[in-house]
This record gives C-alpha cells, structure tokens and sequence, in this order.
C-alpha cells in the first residue's frame, strides 16, 4: 500500500523546486546533472541546439505547437489547434467534426484553410548589442521607442529572404534579444483526425479537469514546391522533408518515469518582482473578481424586465463569467501557495545577497527605482481600472472612443498612427460598429455606466480626471441627469448613423451627444496611455538590473533561472506524477478506456463514438495496453512545466522518444503563470498508447502506422 | 509507488465477497477461521452472545445504534441521532446547536426529552416453534395471521414484566423467529456535543460524500432508579450501571487494519430471489425514476403561473427529488454491478445443486410455487404502481379515502381494525386532513391525477378496474370532463367541510362528489390491498424453502450465510480500505484535518468554528495525532458492511477496542441493500482519536476522558 505524506503547506522560500522550469534549449548543457539525475538518458548537448535536430522537429502550428513525426513531413499536434482545418474541410454531407477523417492515401489529404502555418526555426541569434545600440543612455518612452525601431529593422532585413518570417524575442524582460527566423510552411493538409467526440470528449465540462479522457491529437501534413520551398497550396506540390522527425515510442511508460518536453509558452510572470507579486493577489485578481461580479450583477437587474436586453447581453456576461472563475481560480491559487510570503522571502534573500556583492549598489538603485514606478502606477491603479472598465464594458460609448480616437490618428501617416487605427485596421473598426447592434441595449449600458461611475466618484480627489467629471458629473443626481440626456440625444444607436461616421471627415465637429462626450473624454485616456508607454519604457531599461542579480544570486547557490516564458521554444523536464486536490483523494497519473464507459451518457460531450465503444468492450487492445493495468490507457499526467501556448507539444521519454502530446493542464494549476506549486501543477497529455490504439484498431489507419515505423496493431 | 489494478467489471457468480456479511453474532463462532485469517484477535466465542459482555454493551439508542463507553452508563452514538435531545435542550440564549455543549459534572448533564430512549438487550430466544405452531397447514393470509396472533401473544407475555420492551424477530423471511428482550432505559441524559458545524460539518452538500470531515459523536448518560430500574427522569436517579462498556483505543490506525462493527441494520435485500433482483433493476427502480419524473413535470407544469401553489408543492417536489435521486443512483449501481446476470447465474447454481439433492424436489415445489406468485404480482405492477401512485400523490383525494376507509373500519370493534385507523390514530388521521390546506391546490391535483390517469388508461384491459372506469370515465376527454366536475363540485377543498367528516357518522351515504368518487373506488383499493396480504402470507410460508436451500448449498461449498438484516444486532468485519470511486481516481481511507480547513467557506454548512480552526492552525494535535501522515485525523473509511440503522454503531479493532464511530456510508453504495459490491461498499466513521483530540484540546472535558479512562492529551 503506497502511503503518501500530505504535501508540506509551505513552500520553502527561496528555492525552486527541482522540476520548475521552462528552459532554453541552450541552458540545457548547464543543468546538465540535474536533467539526468532526473532520468535523461541522452546528451544535453545534443539538445541545445534549436534549429538542429532533434530540436527542429518540434515546430509551430497555427499559434501552438507540433511536432514532425515521420520524414515526409507529417505534423502531430492537437485535435483543438488543428480544430479550424477539420471545419474547414467540413460540410453538412461530409461531417468531419462528427465523424473524424482517415485520408486514405495522400492523394486524399485535405488542404488547410490557406492561412493556416506551420513554422520551422532555422535561425536563433542573440542580437542584444544591436537592439540596445540605439537605446541606451535614453529613458521611458524613448528607450521604448528606439528598441522598437530597432527590432523592426532587424525584422525587415531577416524577411528579405523569400520563405521566412522572422521575429525578435525579448528575453528576461529587456536583458536580451533575439532574432528568430522560422521557414513558414503554407501548404499543409489534413491527414487524420478523430470524431470530435473523441478529439474533443468532454469538452467545457472536463477542460481543466482530472481525470482526462480525450484523444486530443490530429495529424496533417506539410507540403512544399518541388523546389522544396514553401509554397501556396498546389495539387503538384510535395510532401516536405523536415529536417529531422521525432519517432513515436513502443514502449509503455508508468508513474515516475521521466518525462520531457518542448514547445512554445506564450507568458509567465514567474521572476516579476515581489511587489508585483503583492499587486497580482492583494489588488489585480480581488478588484477583477469584484469588478466582474458588479458588472454581471448590474447587468442582470438591468436587463431582467427586457427579453431583448437579455439577449443582448448574454454573450458578454457570459465572457464575464469565465473571465471572474479564472480570476477567482487564480487567486485561489497563489492564495494556496502562499505566494506573497514565499515571494517576499525570497525576494529579502535576493536582496540581503545583493548587498554584498561589489556592484551590488549599482543594480539596486534600477531595481529601485523600478520598484518605485510601479509604487506611481500602484497609486493610480483603482483609477485606471475603472476608467478602462467605462471604455471595455460598454458599447456605444466605446465606438464612439474609437471614432474619435481614429480621427486623430489619421491626421498622421498610416506608419505612424496607433497600431490598430492604420489603414489595414479600417474593416475592423467597421466591424466592432456594426457589432454594436446586437449587444448593446441603451438601458443596460446606462446602468452599468451608472454602477462604474458611482466607483469612480469614489475614488480620492487625486485620482479624478476633470474630463470625466464635466462629461458625467460628481454627484449621483448629476451623472443620472447627464446619462439620461447623453442616450437620449444620440443617435448612434442607430447602425447607419454610426457607421456614417467613418465617412464623416468633421467627426470630431460632431453635435452628437455621445461624440461630444467622447471627445471630451479621450484626451484623459490619451494622458493615462502615454503614462503607461513610459513607465513601461522605464521598466525594459530598469528590470535586467533585477534580472541580472536573480541570475547571479541563483547561480551563487548553484541554481540555474530559465527566463519568463515568451512564445519561444522552451524544454520542461519532471516525470508521470500522481496529485492529491484535495485532503483524502488522489489522482492517478494514467486513465484508462474504462473512463470513457464511465463518463458516456450519450449526450454530448460525453457522447463516445459507437465504434469506440464497440472497442472498448471488445477488449482488444494487443500491444498497446498497460501490461500493469491490463488496459487501454488514455491520458498521461505529469508534473511539466507547460502554460498557454503548449498546446501540441511533444512529451518525450528518457531516450528523447515520443510518449504523450500535451493538450492542457489542470484547473489547480492556473495559478502557474505567476508561481509554480509542485503540489498543484500537472500537465495533461494523449497517451501515444491511445492514438497508436486508435489508429490500429478503432479508427483503422495502417498505412500512417507505417509511416510512423510503428506496428500494425 | 502504489499501483492498484482495476478492480474487474464483472462479480464472480455465486461468490459472496470475503467481507460481505451482517453476522448474527451466534453465527460468529462458525465464522472463526474467516474472522482470524482477517486479523481478528479475540476469541469470536466471546462475541456469540448477544446480551453478554461485549455485545451488551451496543445498544439500541433513538432509533439507531449506540454503545456504553463507561462503566457510568456514558454513551456513545451519533450527533444526528441525539440530535433531537440537543435541540430539546436548546433556546434561542443557549444555543446548544450553535454553540455544543460540555457538561460541568453529572449534576450539568441535560434531560433528554422523555420519549428519547436507550434499550439494552438482555434476551434474544428463539421461539419459531412456539410462532409457527398455529399456522402449521394454513396457506396465504391465515399462515400470516396465525404468525401474527402468536407474535402478539409472545410479546405479551414478554412485557409482563416492567422496564422491559419485547418484539419478536422475523430471521430469514419466516425460516426463524426469535423473542428479544430489551432493558428500557428512559431518563437519558446529554453529556457531550460538539457544534453542529463540527457534528454536521458538510451537512447536504457532504451526506453520503468521502472524503468526509464531519465529527458527528455525542456523549449522553443513562440513569436509573435509585433501585437500578429503569425510571423516569428524576433529579435523584443514578447512572446506569451497564453490564458492559467499550474502551476507546488509544493505538493509532492505518490504512488494510482489521475493523469490525455491531450494529442494527435496518432492511436488506440481498438473499431475494433472482426474479426479484430482476424485478427491482429491470422494472421498479426504471418505472419508479420515471413515475417521479413524470409527475414533478406535471406539478411544475400545472404550478407555473401560480406562486401559492408552487409553495405548496415546494415539500412534495422535494421529496419526490430525493426518492427520485436515491432511485437512480441505485438503479445506477445495480447496473454497475451487473446484479440481474449476477444474482442469475447464482440462482442458476444453486437450483442445479439443489436437483441432485435428496430432499431437493420437495423444496423446490416450494421455491416454484412462491416464484410463480411473484409473476402474478408482476402481471399487475403497473397497475398496481399507478393506482397507488393515485393515491400517494393526491391530497383531497387521498384524504377522501381515508375517510371512507375509515367509516368502514368503525364499524368493527378496535383491536380487529387496520392499523392507521385504530383510535390511537384518531389525532394522525385529523392531522393529516389538517395538512391538506397547505399543501394542495385543485389546478395541481387535477393535473397530476390527469397525468395518471393517462398511464392507466394505456394499461391492457386485463388491468383495467371496473370502479376506476367508472369514477374517471375511459377517454382523455370523459377523464377531463369528471375531473373538472370532481374538484368544481366538491367542498372538501374547505378546512372545516374536510375536517366534520371525521363527525359525520353518515359520511358513506355523502353526495359530495369527492367522497361519492372515494367511496367508489375504495373496493378497487382493498382488493388490491386482500391480495397483497394472501401473496405476503403465502411467500412466509413459501421462502423458508429458499433460504434452507440457500444456505446448505453454501454449506456444501463451505461458505456460511447470514441472514438478510431485520434491526436486530449484527456484527461485520472488515478493514480501513481505500477505493477507486471512478477511473484515475482514489480515495484514502483517512481524512485529516486539513480538509476542514480546505473546505471552510465560513458559511453554513462549511463554518468550522473558530476555536476549532485555531487549534488546526496551532497543530497541538498531542498523542492524537496520526504518526505517519503528522497530523490529526478526522475520518475513517472502512469496507464493512452496514446499511439504515447502522448509525451509532462502534467501530472496534483487532482487540474490540473502539476505533472508530459509524455515521455514513458513500453515495456509490446506496444499492449494497440489494448487493455487496466491494469495489464499491464503504462506510464513513468518525475517527477516534478525533473524538479525542476535540474532549482534549479543541472543546475540553478531561473529566470525560478520565471517565473513558483515556489520557488527558
């Protein structure tokens, strides 16, 4: 009988926990002796490279990740990334979504929608000297300013060559840059995708949720020209060779094997400093939370006595809905990792150490003077949150923000404007004014303003801004009088009249009531923009200070710092691991088909395909079942280190073979963005068990089995 | 690392599982080897008598089970089964609900209201010759009612002496009967209780659920005479010397420890025959879910429009919820357990060992003859479900029925009467047409007996009643025209009209059509009901066969077989087990008090006080504490087989020291009372050391646990 101790309560201050970290495939070489104390069988070395194999085989699909999983360029990635490329291809007579899709040769294979990419890194350079040249000995805004130029120029210059896109990666928050050149591969084409009910089982009801039973995983193919260049769509075209392809293991796994992987995080908030940390948990997430209930609450009596206004508003209260539970799941969260103490400790340490190092003076003046802006930005906070919740959360007043707003950018030259108000931004604007129409209802909008305004009033005399005080007042009978007049006398509830304006080149003339407030108003949004631009200017030059003293106090205690994720390429290494949620129950770390029998209802999105199930009771597993289990296993989790963006990435054995596909993590987890809790964070990965059980016996597909050098069953 | 197999889909046929079994303790002393090879160490000999020491000291307490803890008469049972004595003892400035409550000293300790009762069982002798002597040759409702009369009579002659209650035990279906004999102690008194958010923390939310934290225990006290006879209360009575008391454990617990428990389980089904395993799975559990669904959305329906209604039908909606719930979730276990294949293929065994008997015809005649009167029972089910159903979920009608049913019965002398309508039952029944007012409206009924009367109109012919035609006519539109006349014409929808047919001594001769359509169809009633007695009768006579032939085919494979439960003392023996409540998921047999504070909202039912948090937080948990998981336990789950009745009953170790407390058992096992199944089969009891650590730290009484003899910390 296994017996675990209850996981300590407290983080330990101070120090990572063995399996945190979202490395760069570069550090790898220096943990070296931790990666392969825990399990690595192979060379780090071999693994540092990101435009080499196997590193190169692991690519971006369509915003997430994937992976090359045979020579002729066949592409494994999630069933949800792929999602748009199954719909495309889908028609009421030839469901694929429903009934999943097996081409049967590649003559068969379906042409993605031809926005859809896949991307190929063959360039990592560190360009910092040339990003900073230009910067330095400037501050806020114009600092900010000539790294942007910069990038932009490196990004041109790398984009002259036909085929590729190219970006610049900020890594360590302004400490260094880096070009990324990636092939972009235009021609790719559906392969093999399961029925949604499997692709997709349990769908919102089981998203963030153990135990797991979804077969989330597509293939699709990339194709080139016959010059083996990247090319549109064109039925003459070949399948691409990637440079290198990772080989779907054979063998089985267990609980505590090690596990790793590789993908794209898109953003993590781990080495923000303490004060920050404080902000996140005693203000952001409390005020979100309470700003989103007040909001739904407003919305709810206002719109409870009109049917329409309902409808109206269903969508956005519904967006405010999820938007509050990951709020709440958040800050539940770092509340359970105790995250301001823990941060606060360690941050004390830095800092102690910091003190006695020879240069240490120097770096701590930035990190303070960092500090202090963000105690400015602090004093504002309540402020600026109410005054961007009166532009978000309405409708007719937000339209009328952006007309006028565009009018004065394009006073400038496109390349100057806004981004957002250029010229290839025109279609959207027009559409957010279309949209209005069906979400906006003048009763509702007044409450909610009403309820926003009535926060705003509250606010210290400091923090008020005159624009708004003459637009709506500073009394309560005053704001009722002025919104009354302001939704009565305008007439943009009216879609041709709002969409006039965008023709109307007097606009910012305007008697309209609610053009006259906009106007009014946008100069105090303009004010608190540009603040923001220069206080984040200030920060990319002040934060390397306090990432450079992370790193060396780190590496003093002979720990290595993996920078802040930012959709770059990163390896997380850990193993299959169990969790306790709660006091008394644990999850496995492997499920099995008996889950899905459990779950079916027949209803979706527990709605197991008749085949699978058919399957399922049939009992013939053959090679991919569990020999401990004695069955078909499902889903794999472990303890990696995976946020937004690792959608589709590879899970890899201690040999570097293919043992999962990560497709989400747990809902105790959402909280990982700002720290890792070693007791809570999974993530949740296909058991390539799974799919070579599927592709073999319940959705048959032989001829990519053998592609894969995989066995027939 | 643990790894657990899936525990196999299928029971073994014919097999009962090593830990199934509510043993008689007589039957105890052939069990021994099985009770040994499970980690007994006493002598089960010791056990075998029910109204010695040990056994005495469980006792029957309000209904349920409890045990003397002290050589002082203290008692130990449930919260919730004092629950009544600490509200009795409760105002609104002394909120013993609320707040608990600790008596100083005995002369502290609080009256229990005087009807509550504690029973010692001082003789269990078994009397089947004298019970069946008379009915011996009779058939049908007169083997009943010789076995009735006889019953009555050993009673009688049982209470002739005072202080003492008797019944008479009715031991594998009329194989056996047996005279107990009950010490009835009536001044209880209140000891010991903990809040109610400690007693019943998780209250609905945590009913039937693990992991649980519930600290549901009460102390009480029995006194006696200065004489040592049971007697009222009185200021200058003296605790009860009981024959017997347990001693609490002061050892530590784990996960696989031996566990047995003494009880009074309620009613079990589990020796049944096949085709009313068949007839419970298959018919009345489906046809029951939909019977209640079918009738809340008429009520729902017909109390749309209509606020007064919908309050009173708000309690009949939620009783019909809850039945509805715990059908499913039996009729859902059933089917996991695969019981109607299951209970086949054992009945199937059994008849084929029973043909090669020597005797074996002869009982089989008799197994025939009762299986042959359960399918003539089953010819009519869905008649006899519907106009029962007619009568249940109707009020005006309901109550119209018992009045003329009523009428017929005065006209006999008391004692020959149907019981309910004895003088005794004069104020039930003027209640009951009392409670009509709030909880009817004409609308509702009519809807609901419309619904019905649809049902039982789709019956075959064969089914039909001729007095049910007749009253409601045999088309939708002869059904809609009688019931509109019905509820337009009758004035029993008036308290007082309703209520002065109880004076009426004409009331059969009334022309109120209510009472007209009652008195009309009250013969369908009582021949349905004449029926149901001869089947009843007949079956006593007839399942004898059954259970001889069950229990010597077990014999014969070495296996013994306890009777199916009957309130009367039973013993079961397990161990502290985990389970897998669903794929990827386990439960750990032990809670911790972390999941107090995990689960603490601060509103009700999850408000932990705050003296309690605080010593969590403290984590003073002194010799209490668990040695392995380093903190205080809360709850313990077992595998031990109980069911209704069962609550109180104490939990003892390998040596009878007392461990554990019952209070629950798990969701997935609402359908044990047909059939063990032990993937799924746990009971929930209140850790002792719990106990312990609440009397030492938390809430103290070190008087009580001198008195336990258990150390002060």
């Amino acid at each position: 009988m296994r017996r675990r101790l209850i996981a300590p309560l407290l983080l330990c201050a101070a120090t990572a926990h063995a399996d945190e970290g979202m490395w760069m495939p570069s550090q790898l070489p220096d943990i070296a002796s931790q990666l392969r104390a825990a399990g690595f069988k192979g060379d780090p070395k071999q693994l540092a490279d990101l435009t080499r194999a196997p590193m190169n085989a692991v690519v971006k699909v369509g915003g997430a990740t994937g992976a090359f999983v045979s020579k002729d360029g066949l592409v494994l990635t999630n069933h949800h990334v792929a999602f748009g490329v199954i719909q495309y291809n889908s028609k009421p007579e030839r469901d694929l979504i429903a009934n999943g899709f097996v081409a049967a040769d590649r003559a068969g294979e379906l042409p993605a929608n031809p926005d859809f990419r896949v991307l190929v890194t063959t360039g990592f350079d560190r360009i910092t000297d040339r990003i900073l040249a230009d910067a330095r000995g400037k501050q806020g805004r114009a600092y900010f300013d000539a790294i942007d130029t910069a990038t932009k120029a490196a990004v041109a210059d790398c984009e002259r060559e036909a085929g590729f896109r190219c970006s610049v990666a900020n890594m360590d928050y302004g400490s260094d840059f880096y070009l990324i050149r990636q092939l972009e591969l235009r021609d790719i084409r559906l392969v093999y995708a399961p029925p949604d009910a499997i692709g997709n089982y349990g769908d919102e009801i089981d998203n963030f949720m153990w135990p797991r039973h979804s077969g989330d995983f597509t293939l699709l193919r990339a194709y080139v020209g016959k010059d083996g260049k990247p090319a549109e769509y064109s039925p003459d075209n070949v399948p691409y060779a990637p440079p290198a392809h990772l080989q779907v293991s054979t063998r089985h796994v267990q609980d505590g094997d090690f596990a790793m992987l590789a993908g794209y995080p898109g953003v993590t908030f781990r080495h923000r400093m303490a004060p920050e940390f404080a902000n996140q948990i005693e203000w952001q997430l409390p005020s979100r939370v309470a700003l989103f209930d007040g909001v739904i609450d407003t919305i709810d009596a206002a719109a409870a006595k009109d049917a329409n206004a309902k409808v109206a508003y269903a969508s956005q209260v519904q967006g405010l809905k999820n938007n509050l539970k990951r709020a709440q799941g958040e800050l539940d969260g770092l509340r359970r990792s105790d995250a301001v103490r823990v941060r606060n400790e360690q941050e004390a340490a830095l800092f102690a150490w910091l003190g006695k190092q020879p240069d240490g003076a120097v770096q701590r003046r930035d990190i303070d003077a960092a500090q202090a802006l963000l105690r400015d930005a602090a004093a504002m906070r309540d402020r600026d949150q109410i005054v961007a919740a009166i532009r978000s959360f309405t409708q007719l007043l937000r339209a009328s923000l952006t007309v006028q707003r565009r009018a004065i950018e394009r006073t400038r030259p496109d390349a100057a404007r806004e981004s957002g108000y250029q010229e290839r931004d025109e279609a959207l604007i027009a559409g957010q004014l279309k949209q209005v129409q069906r979400r906006y209802a003048p009763e509702v909008e007044k409450a909610i303003l009403a309820h926003l305004l009535a926060q705003y009033r509250a606010l210290p005399a400091a923090q008020r801004l005159p624009e708004f005080d003459s637009v709506f007042g500073t009394t309560d009978a005053e704001a009722k009088a002025k919104l009354d007049a302001l939704y009565a006398g305008t007439k943009l509830g009216d879609e041709a009249m709002r969409l006039a304006t965008l023709n109307d080149a007097n606009v910012a003339a305007s008697t309209d009531p609610m053009l006259v407030a906009a106007k009014t108003l946008l100069p105090a949004y303009l004010r608190i923009e540009e603040e923001g631009k220069q206080r984040e200017g200030e920060l990319l030059r002040l934060r390397p200070a306090y990432m450079r003293a992370l790193t060396a106090y780190n590496k003093s205690q002979g720990r290595a710092i993996y920078p802040d994720a930012n959709s770059t390429l990163r390896v997380s290494y850990g193993r299959i691991t169990p969790m306790s949620p709660r006091d008394g129950v644990d999850y496995r770390p492997l499920t099995t088909v008996q889950g899905i029998v459990e779950k079916h209802t027949g209803v979706k999105p527990f709605d197991a395909p008749k085949p699978l199930r058919e399957a399922i009771a049939k009992g013939d597993f053959g090679t991919t079942a569990d020999p401990v289990l004695k069955t078909q296993t499902v889903n794999l989790m472990t303890n990696l280190d995976t946020t937004g963006g690792n959608s589709g990435s590879p899970v890899l054995d201690a040999d570097g073979k293919l043992i999962g596909l990560n497709f989400d993590s747990n809902w105790e987890a959402v909280s990982a963005s700002w720290m890792y809790d070693p007791r809570f964070k999974r993530a949740i990965h296909v058991d390539m068990r799974y799919l070579r059980w599927l592709l073999a016996k319940v959705y048959p597909a032989p001829h990519l089995l053998q592609e894969m050098q995989l066995p027939a069953e």
